[in-house]
């Protein structure tokens, strides 16, 4: 089995260190606009070799799509063109209704299988792959019915035998909650970064008095721009929406410092609270 | 040496913890409102005895206020009162200018010691005590100037004996800056929380769909209300300022979304990125 992996970065390297190690005897593949990137890949063991793409795609069982989601769509329908009979293509990217819809239009739509690992860092590049990324962590599966059934399979067996936990649903209900569940907390922690670093001009300030609670707030600040900005545009519907709900409690909580509503900014904090729940969940992941 | 330790949650509690190891001949009293955490406290070996308030402080060497900080409006002004000469007492409270200006008014305002750890969970009570919660971070003295210098050499030799490293300022600074680096995270926090939730009536999508992101930028969401309330409402004028402006950079983000502006809305994620440098010297510490 050969598997080519279309960006060797954070997500795709940490694919392929956690399917090789269960599928010793397959060939890995890297393509990637980025020479150094690829060489790195290489050193590091992501791949055994790197090829221009529509050269890796013709020896391909199962092609990753792991790029930023705008290149997915550039990419999507050049490698469905050029796919082998037999042959799978899936994206990990972190949007999926655009990337669905621009599938669908395509006469090979059925070699095609759409997931999204819930796993990521603030970091990127291959130098930030890890085995341990995916294993443990939820995959969300869309339109599976739209998939063939040996493509769905190998989809479905690669991931499985990585130790992630499958889901199903429609490309439109995963963008809706990853708006909430993911996009939104980037904007927050982006928003805040900012609203720091523009009043604190005296960076050793920050520095000296911040402490673990706002690194951990602030850490999905670091996150890249060239990867974010093309999923808050691709899901800008939802994730407008999501912010907006958010900047709305942010000014009731605003409204009830400024009057002293100590009563109810505590009912405030009280209804917060209950995420506890949930991140006992997560944590316990 | 007797030192009392009014408060036995997460701070009260981790300080002594902490100082007992240094300093294995000093006796520990506590004081607490609540019953329930007095005995977890001498249970875990936090303190070696609890007694009423006025009765601890009249045997103190040092008291340390470690109460949410209305609580320690109201308490300071009668530990002063019924201090021995010779004693010291000192606060741990997030907030420092309500707190100084009111022992300013103090006959005994020099055995007073104004300080802030930079160091917290988002946990409560003995039970989330730990002894390394303060060691290696940061502690801030305020108003140095007003203390007499064997109170401070005595709160200075324990903050640095544990590990601890010293900064001063005044409460007007302290408080400043902790809004932006501290308070404001939380609300941020709290918001989020509230806006997932009430969003997804369905907890279950959250915790299949959420990942590790979503859960560092929610964790202080679960902090607690009966501290947070005070805070915010001691230091409103500053907090309000914060919130303000970070609601102002999360309105600007949105136009950008809406309206499809990529290249904006990249440069103003990289200036975000700037934080990098600043989380780099955080986590080392």
């Amino acid at each position: 089995m050969t598997i080519t992996i279309v960006g060797v970065g954070l997500l795709g390297g940490s694919f392929a260190l956690a399917v090789r190690e269960k599928y010793p005897k397959a060939t890995f593949v890297g393509v990637d606009a980025s020479p150094v990137h690829g060489q790195l890949a290489l050193a590091k063991g992501i791949v055994d070799q790197m090829k221009p793409l529509d050269e890796a795609v013709a020896v391909s069982t199962l092609v990753v799509l792991a790029t930023p989601v705008n290149t997915i769509l550039d990419l999507l329908p050049r490698v469905l063109d050029h796919l082998p009979e037999g042959a799978t293509v899936t994206d990990l990217g972190s949007t999926k209704g655009l990337i669905c819809q621009l599938a669908d239009a395509h006469p090979k739509r059925a070699q095609f299988v759409a997931v999204h690992p819930m796993a990521g860092t603030e970091n990127s590049g291959p130098g930030a792959a890890f085995r341990e990324l995916l294993p443990g962590k939820n995959l969300i599966i869309c339109d599976r019915e739209k998939s063939r059934p040996d493509s769905l399979k190998l989809v479905e067996a690669l991931f499985s035998d990585i130790g992630m936990k499958l889901f199903y649903m429609n490309p439109q209900e995963h963008d809706l909650h990853l708006a909430y569940v993911s996009h939104l907390s980037h904007i927050s922690s982006f928003a805040l970064g900012l609203t720091v670093l523009e009043k604190e001009k005296d960076e050793q300030a920050i520095f000296d008095m911040a402490s673990t609670g706002f690194s951990s707030t602030v850490r999905l600040a670091k996150s890249s721009p060239q990867m974010w900005a093309p999923i808050f545009d691709q899901n800008r519907t939802n994730v407008s929406q999501a912010l907006g709900d958010y900047i709305e409690f942010l000014k009731q909580f605003k409204v009830l410092i400024d009057e002293q509503n100590l009563k109810d900014s505590s009912e405030f904090m009280a209804r917060a609270n209950q995420i506890r729940r949930v991140l006992e969940g997560i944590d316990r992941k």
